[in-house]
């Protein structure tokens, strides 16, 4: 599968990106904003595409070009202004989406933020911490569900750089954690490289943390 | 009718509640946020009720009670910052539209913004000038648009505190418009205050700037 990943230099989306070059099912085509990205990429032999998700819906439907599925790992980050949390995690994703519709790819795997879904609920006063992030989210991901993409949405915990520990859990909301809170940015990406490839993914979306169960075994019984 | 005005104090909203009041068809409920405000309808006689976009939708459906429509005249402003685009502008609506849903209140009014339909199209340039403002109301209108109400839509053109002309046009894109740009902050709220009560006018969007066609003509044809 030639898997487009938009926010491939973000630090989840370039865990995906090795991932999906070591495996021998899945091509990655890594799109980046900036010229010093992409030779970074090209120097480790990854395909690559340039482009912003600000640009036009026709310019992301050209940059999916080829790829049979798009990972959006882009994030806008905690040092950009509100601005960009709306044109990048809002409106960057939406345009991601119908991208993909118009370039006929049917999957599509977002990454996403633990308990975002509470958004419009009652919910957890951490959700409110992040400014316009958590509605951004949130915003993105019904979008994505009423596209009539096969779409995969997962939304880790806290995102650590420990090691992988290949074991996770998952929920429909975050309260059925307890205290396990963080999840390594590595099993995140392991997580969207097998949803590819597991028919259990597909029209799925749920909260994950690191855990007890192997991350395939807990992927088949979604 | 009881109409709950979200964003009573607003500019266009404050002629809203002006003109509900002076008819005898309606009864405003001007929502406001802080009570100097609230101290100020009160003084003319205006019902109020005092509720923060950025509470939660109880709270908005509390402030909806007895109401048999809302209008959703709120906007931030260009003076705060691109948090309060998506908490008010974006997030406010759709709360607005869920609060509505839980308070079985059908009809739903909104002040947009013309030519942000076209957000997701190729657009003019000056669609990108006040940076996260069109996205927001976009995709409050869309969430507005898939609730299920009776909505209307009314994307107004440039505003202007020049006395009403009670003439205006009305078209999908604003470049049916020619060289007919802005329309008058009272005409847009007589256009809504019509709304209510004009059976042509529900699950309808239109952009509005003034123009040679009497406003209940000009609604009376959507």
């Amino acid at each position: 599968m030639n898997v487009l990943v938009i926010g491939a230099h973000g630090s989840v989306g370039n865990l995906v990106v090795d991932k999906l070059q070591e495996n021998s099912q899945h091509t990655p085509i890594a799109m980046v904003r900036k010229k010093e990205q992409q030779e970074s990429f090209q120097n480790q032999g990854v395909k690559t595409v340039l482009a912003n998700l600000e640009d036009s819906i026709d310019t992301l439907v050209q940059a999916a070009s080829g790829a049979d599925a798009i990972v959006f790992a882009a994030g806008s980050g905690g040092s950009t202004g509100a601005d960009k949390t709306m044109f990048v995690d809002l409106d960057g994703a939406v345009k991601s989406v119908e991208a993909a519709k118009k370039a006929n790819i049917d999957q599509f795997v977002i990454v996403s933020a633990m308990g975002s879904q509470q958004w419009l609920e009652p919910h957890p006063e951490w959700l409110e911490k992040l400014g316009p992030y958590y509605p951004a989210k949130f915003y993105a991901d019904q979008w994505l569900k009423n596209s009539g993409l096969n779409y995969t949405i997962v939304r880790p915990g806290l995102l650590s750089d420990d090691e992988a520990k290949g074991k996770i859990q998952v929920a429909d909301t975050p309260d059925a954690f307890g205290d396990q809170t963080d999840i390594t940015r590595s099993d995140v990406a392991q997580i969207v490289v097998e949803s590819l490839a597991n028919e259990h993914t597909k029209k799925k979306e749920f909260d994950v943390v690191n855990g007890d169960t192997k991350i395939s075994e807990a992927l088949d019984q979604l």
